[in-house]
């Protein structure tokens, strides 16, 4: 399979599209984004880098970081979280708190928000310094050992965050989250700023393609069966209420972010990145959902 | 990959299972059947053949075969038919009329009752005799020239479907159904009334663990593109509000019905048919769940 | 107190309003109707009459004839019928399944369509001929011997009824409706066929202003204790979910059809039919809320 | 009509009653209080006093006080307030978030947990000392000059108010509060913590008894037409999902507290407080309720 050739060619073909959808508002640092940027980098399982366009021009990851929290809490504890929240798809918005309140406090999944407010919970009851032991943890995947949240995005969410900080509060009315909401919430802020560009983002989710081992060194983050099952939770529930949509345009695990990321992963194959900051009605990058899509068309490569 | 093995062990492991779930009551005839049966029965892509227990025992497969008239009416008319039902999970049971009154007559997925009675009606448009030519269909798939439905199934669904009758003439009133109600739901009726054992049904689904193609001829029912996304719907969509659960512990498409039957398919290598009466809280087989959950365990194969 | 005064003073405010609402338009008899139609009358409790505009032309009361069904049924059951259904407003428009779902087939109050089907079915298992002897008892209350149902508007709604028919099979299916559906349905749509003019209503209601008892004879039709539980209802849940404004704005016991009328009772003084079709976007008459608000705030006298 | 002989007789029926209904126990300060308590006060319209049991033991208020300051925002501001929040009955629990989510933050009534909330914003930012202000109003209208805040009630309900932060911050996410949520909890808490015995009670809402002025000197509080309103409401959204219940059996306008407490209005005639702790399931007081359905039946005087 050409990869080269393919990525080349879903690129070019989605880059002419005029209609690049909305930048987000309601997170003030997100709308000052330029919306015209668009990039896009594979990293398969032989290590070969494919990267085009605004690749190296670092985003905000946002929701993305939720699937990198879930791993260290999985990896920490094991099964044993799944009895503070489901692994089912919502059938509602990210943030609703509909089916919280119908299902007292346990989340349906930990792609919603309320899921990942419990998984920022148990860190903080698992760890001595979660928000410090969490970065170290993405610094080790991406390699990059500098990282550090962007106070900035941080503190333009909190300010804004109203609907985040009703969640939390709700949840622990339900007995559901076991520290203090504030502490909780300013980690969750914290996971949401972080900035990498296309390469790094690849990189830092290349485990989940390659078997729960790191691409580069073959280092284990997790087991080969708990890879696999968030694979399964991305394409479940990766895409908010455009879950189902993904799985049957696209047709790979993924994670999207508000700030118009996607990250996806095709199992022994390879892992991708795309950013493009504009999103489509569902709160998915709206040139990002079309280039996956035209990626795996071209490519007639898709899990199914 | 041994089947072969693999497939004895994990029904030896299952098998021993004392508890078996209960029947499914609300359909007088399915409360009659043996709660003890328990067969499997898998297809390979190289013609292979492996079955245990009462894989020669017909069996109601209900649900299951919404697989097959929607497969019908998109190999009829393309992603047109998306115009009038959705391709995400519903998050809520399988015969919930909330999130159909919240999306005002647009079933969320194929595989709830509403969606499946939506397909219906589009066959009934479509087709001079909707029926007769969805039976061939299946008698084509199947390879089963005297298939028919069963009367006494069927009869004794209407008796008591009144849910369904509920379900319809509520999508009706919102403009989504075209056909008479009453129509529309013997036709649905019938379709669920099928009776298969567990190699015909492994042997009738062939075509979406094959790209389309039926695996004993070849012969095309509908595109690779088209094959590729009804597997997508099933793993996102084929276990009502257990979907998640089924994609996250087994990792394969599948369609459950409630007469304790699943069908499962792992593209490119097998298709396969389990049966068990009893069913778990959600609904699906307790045993069939198991089994393959065990299966791909054991096997470390999934889509993930 | 100078009820004529106030009467004709509100009459004529609201008269000169332009907008006038909307027509019903899901059932074609009633899209038909006259949209400039207006009329009043009050019967007090010293048996005076005062009629203004049309209130000699006949209308079609629809959701009005609830309050009678209701009145039977609880006339010759007493307390036990609140088994099956009921008393708090339902906060969803009148013909939601939302709710039906939540409570498992248990109406909120018997003035959402649900509730006025297990009344009916009440009805039906109670009396050897429910439409029949429902039509006696109106003829009694009105003294209309020759009042019938309306064969044109019945068959206009059962030929569009597909929510009610859904909603009638949906309580079937949670067990609280006995009768077989179709035969719910049609006495159903009987008694909301019924045509009467605002004289004729006004009269029908004047027991529910007169303690249990006709004005003009003094014939007990319930009890005291009846009437007033029934004028309870007819507050909190007679205006669907705009029963709390009327509440507030006009303050009297009340019930309104989708034909445009409303009857409102002020106990121990009068009881009050307005009739204008057009509706507003609760599906209430909007004029003659109007007029009854005006009413009221001229006369201050309300219940509270 | 003999008001003495009647409570009397009422309190002897109800105090037999074995089932006291239970505690609340989610405010710590609420479950130490002795369930046995009892105490009924009524004042009429020409100055009596009838007090039985513990009517001169103080108790917290609690969401009876949400009719205080609503009454003092709707005379501060007058009918612009209903902008900001509805009149119509809720048909769930007082502190769900799902018709606020349905109705994008503007609650269904000023009772409900989310309407309070929002009046106390209104009162911030009218006045310039809410919290105080709002103290020395009710000071007045009860005549207890050194009446303050139970700062142990406020902060044991702040402690452990989980789901009340939630509501704020979730309204504050649809823009329907203007201060910081902290700052509207804080006074939430405060005048929900308000303690008073059964006689202040019934003297402090006599207004609503007497068109709008004070029993004792006449002085008026708030139009007799705003009066009328909110006795409205106080009966269709004054008793949460059990509001209906009320009006059905009692028949007058009220408000429960979940302290117990529950006060009555028959316009022209009475007011009346009921205490005992206990609480039935919907959360109003078990022998309140008995008691005061006891005294209409016996009466036979409500507002129907």
């Amino acid at each position: 399979m050409d990869y080269k050739k393919i990525i080349y060619k879903s690129f070019r073909v989605t880059e002419q599209l005029k209609d690049r959808g909305q930048l987000a508002t309601y997170i003030p640092e997100l709308a000052r984004v330029d919306p015209s940027m668009f990039g896009v980098h594979m990293i398969t399982m032989d290590g070969k880098h494919y990267g085009l366009g605004d690749h190296q021009q670092k985003f905000s990851i946002q929701s993305i970081a939720k699937v990198l929290s879930l791993t260290l809490a999985y990896h920490l504890l094991g099964e044993k979280i799944w009895k503070r929240l489901g692994v089912e798809p919502s059938g509602t918005k990210f943030d609703s708190l509909i089916l919280l309140e119908t299902f007292e406090g346990i989340p349906r999944n930990p792609f919603v928000n309320s899921g990942a407010l419990v998984i920022c919970d148990i860190l903080i009851s698992e760890l001595d310094d979660a928000p410090a032991e969490f970065l170290n943890f993405v610094r080790e995947l991406s390699g990059l050992s500098t990282l550090s949240y962007s106070d900035h995005i941080a503190d333009s969410e909190k300010a804004t965050g109203y609907r985040n900080i009703a969640m939390c509060n709700f949840i622990k009315s339900f007995g559901n989250i076991d520290n203090e909401p504030e502490e909780v919430l300013d980690f969750y802020f914290d996971l949401c700023s972080l900035e990498l560009n296309c390469e790094q983002v690849a990189k830092t989710f290349g485990y989940l393609a390659n078997g729960g081992c790191k691409i580069n060194d073959g280092k284990r983050v997790i087991t080969k069966s708990q890879a696999k099952r968030l694979n399964a939770l991305m394409l479940t529930c990766g895409f908010y209420d455009e879950s189902g949509e993904f799985a049957f345009k696209v047709g790979l695990p993924g994670k999207s972010g508000v700030g118009g990321g996607i990250v996806a992963v095709y199992p022994n194959n390879y892992s991708i990145a795309v950013w493009s900051p504009g999103l489509n009605k569902k709160g998915n990058s709206y040139i990002g959902m079309k280039f996956l899509e035209e990626l795996t068309t071209h490519s007639e490569l898709s899990i199914f």
